[in-house]
């Protein structure tokens, strides 16, 4: 103990008051994740203000064995950010470095710390004509850091990819105490493996992501939202198809939505209304942008879409936002449906990915005998077909309790959606990481090969253990104690 | 000797006479790189036919501690294909491996063996109204599998990316011998460490791809090949962000040439002609092309886009091919500038990238550098200005000696290139590679972070060191005899 009072010396000397706190208080609420699922206990909180102070620290930590554990916005999905309940690691929290380092309207690149917000991001970008295309619902919390370290999807990946095609460099720091320097952002970059890649996405097991380059986008010229009825999910693989063949260059984003999810949102919202005059099965919300300069276009593009569409059998009805207020009111339906089926009940949800050509059928012949096997339940899929990646929630029967049906019914149902996942060949964690939730899941599911590397790759590039312990890696089987 | 015999008699018989051969004559021709630069020697040459081949050779090879060098079409520039000249190593072509498994139009996929020739490729992407997006000049040999090791570049990258980005997913058997299984494409997996991301441009030191899934693009409705006279490389540098901004989404590549490359083309090939009528210190060849069914639009794209150019003092005169062959001969002026320079005499090549709105300021800067530094040199660079990538080239004096002076004053050169492309945060090599070539440069120059991760990663994956030893790896500092 009275080591460790030397460390808490050290690190309380080495950041300073705003850098460092064991105040119960302070650290209380970031010991929670945002869902409330996981909570954890933390020595202290450490905040520091400079890429040097996080090299330093992870120093003082390897010299200590002190575990840690790195947070951003705390908006994981996963527990990712949040420390084991044996209280032995620091929670380390980026969001004290938040500046924009740098933003090249010319370039089209911007230089982030790993705080900035996602928020800020885009408000930074739309104020030189610019915009980063990539959004989530916890856009005014999420930090540039959490959102690459855990590669980070959201709504326009069909057209710009997920968190990893944003980067084009990184700043991190390493378990050893060393940076990694490479933010220049070189399009072109052959020097030996990639490491950058290897850090995105790791969640903080092998490098504490500090600051990253980012690409930018020029801004739009207008957007145009379509939201569709269709008589099966069939179907709205068929019009994803004929919609990129016929506008894939404007195409931005395709979500599917089933009727009862619908029904959950207008029943969860008070203002919402149905968008189209009669039910259909299934909807699609279609987003198509233009470029700037071409946003006259736009109109024709979406009513030809629409017309080919129709004439093609390829959807039932289908009405286009008039404007802006109209687009965002039928992005709400579809971003309110998480919280609209929670309000109805406890649920199991499963962020998953199919190849994005039999991802209709997975829904079609899952959900059936997911219901099946699970009487009383019911399975409903929507999001983002165009990516093969639906989040897949098993709603619980009427009469189950809260709490217990997930830790007991609800489990078994997890397991059972991530056996058939991967029987299909798709990925039980499609854009929310593994953190905690998911490792032992990956552990029992994971190829073997791919398995033995990232615990190689861990053990070499970490060999104390102490970024982030629990979550990502299944570690081999071994004693919990040392 | 003894052991080796079993070794060999075991790899026979597993491989059968079509996979195996210790005949001189046949293995000779592969123990040189294209380029002549390197010539090794090895025990036999491995051709299996299928992965499983391929692993079961890996866990022989393990077992009997033989090392292993992977080759594709042996088209690299870096002599990363070509074996030391211990003669210890087996050469592993994965020629044999190159059939086309599966090809789906309407997801727009190919899954390749490794031995798959990147020409035969886009005859397959073609007949389905498809295409692959990335060319070379060695498009006629080059193999899928060794073009993902090398992570290739092209004159296609602009706008597509290098290979990592047209790569969904690999197939690869890893050095325990073990098959990495990540050939299923799926746009989102957010499993772990991205493997695969690893495994691209590694060289072959980590894994040996065996199968790949790959992107297709649609077929283009038409192209337009622009060839545009220019005063200066910032000239280009400005030119290339009015084409950017006033027709990004057409853009497919922007290739810049000085002059002095022009005239050595112009001498090289009879038959040429310079597409302008009065000389230009500098040209870009630009290429716009259309989706299918917007052909149409091209021309007023193309022009509209020299007529802005012009109006802002962007360009100095232009043309505009007026036909599929004048685009191809336009194309042939850059595809001969190395061929061209080769026939003046010796010359020093680099293949490097800074920031790309820096490569303009350090081709104008460095040149006369070098120039100065190196008397009766003449620094040339050209190529993909649009990456931030030129192949940078130091022509020797008149008087120099072939070979000799390569050796000498060449090396010299070289190193202080690297340096200054170091000192200016880029790459000493953008698309290339490291192989045998910049291995000690690479050792010399990045960053030691970087060279931590890279030996860590490679011991924790290889730790017996058979795959393709000697190359990319910048080992630390050991003795040479183990």
């Amino acid at each position: 103990m009275a080591d460790m009072q030397t460390f808490f010396a050290r690190a309380a000397a080495m950041l300073g008051p705003k850098g460092f706190t064991q105040d119960p208080d302070v650290i209380e609420p970031w010991l929670t994740d945002w869902r409330g699922r996981y909570t954890g206990r933390a020595l202290a909180l450490a905040s520091p203000g400079s890429t040097r102070d996080v090299a330093k620290l992870v120093q003082l930590c390897g010299e200590f064995g002190v575990p840690i554990v790195p947070q951003g916005g705390n908006t994981g999905m996963c527990g990712g950010a949040t420390p084991d309940d044996t209280g032995s690691a620091i929670l380390l929290s980026l969001r004290r470095m938040d500046a924009i380092r740098s933003l090249d309207p010319d370039a089209r690149q911007v230089v982030c710390e790993a705080g900035v917000i996602l928020q800020t991001l885009h408000e930074a970008a739309a104020a030189e004509g610019l915009r980063f295309p990539l959004t989530l619902g916890g856009k005014g919390s999420a930090t540039i850091g959490g959102l690459i370290s855990t590669n980070a999807g959201g709504t326009q990946v069909l057209r710009h990819g997920t968190m990893r095609a944003q980067v084009l460099g990184i700043e991190a720091v390493m378990p050893d105490g060393n940076v990694f320097e490479g933010l220049v952002p070189l399009k072109k970059d052959n020097r030996g493996f990639d490491l950058k890649q290897l850090l995105i996405g790791s969640e903080g097991t092998l490098g504490i992501i500090t600051a990253a380059s980012l690409q930018l986008q020029p801004a739009i010229g207008g957007r145009r939202v379509l939201w569709i009825g269709l008589k099966s999910i069939q179907q709205a693989r068929q019009l994803l198809l004929h919609a990129q063949s016929s506008v894939g260059d404007a195409l931005e984003g395709f979500e599917v939505v089933p009727r009862h999810s619908l029904e959950a949102v207008l029943d969860y919202l008070p203002e919402a209304r149905d968008p189209l005059q009669n039910s259909h099965p299934w909807y699609a919300l279609v987003e198509l942008v233009a470029t700037a300069g071409m946003g006259d276009a736009l109109d024709a593009r979406a009513e030809g879409l629409l017309e080919g569409a129709y004439h093609d059998g390829l959807l039932e009805d289908a009405t286009i936002a008039a404007n802006e207020t109209q687009a965002e009111e039928l992005w709400l339906l579809r971003d309110s449906i998480a919280p609209a089926e929670r309000a109805i009940g406890p649920a199991m949800q499963h962020d998953i990915s199919v190849p994005v050509a039999k991802m209709a059928d997975f829904v079609e012949l899952v959900s059936p005998e997911m219901e099946r096997r699970f009487p009383g339940t019911r399975a409903v899929a929507f999001g983002h077909l165009g990516d093969g990646n639906v989040h897949f929630h098993i709603l619980a029967p009427d009469n189950a309790i809260r709490g217990e049906w997930e830790e007991n019914e609800g489990k078994a149902i997890s397991a059972v959606v991530h056996d058939l996942v991967t029987e299909w060949g798709g990925s039980i964690s499609a854009e929310h990481g593994i953190g905690q939730m998911k490792r032992d899941e990956l552990a029992r599911l994971g190829h073997p090969a791919s398995l033995a590397m990232m615990r190689s790759v861990k053990q070499a590039l970490d060999p104390q253990g102490l970024f982030n312990p629990g979550k990502l890696v299944p570690l081999a089987r071994e004693s919990t104690s040392p």
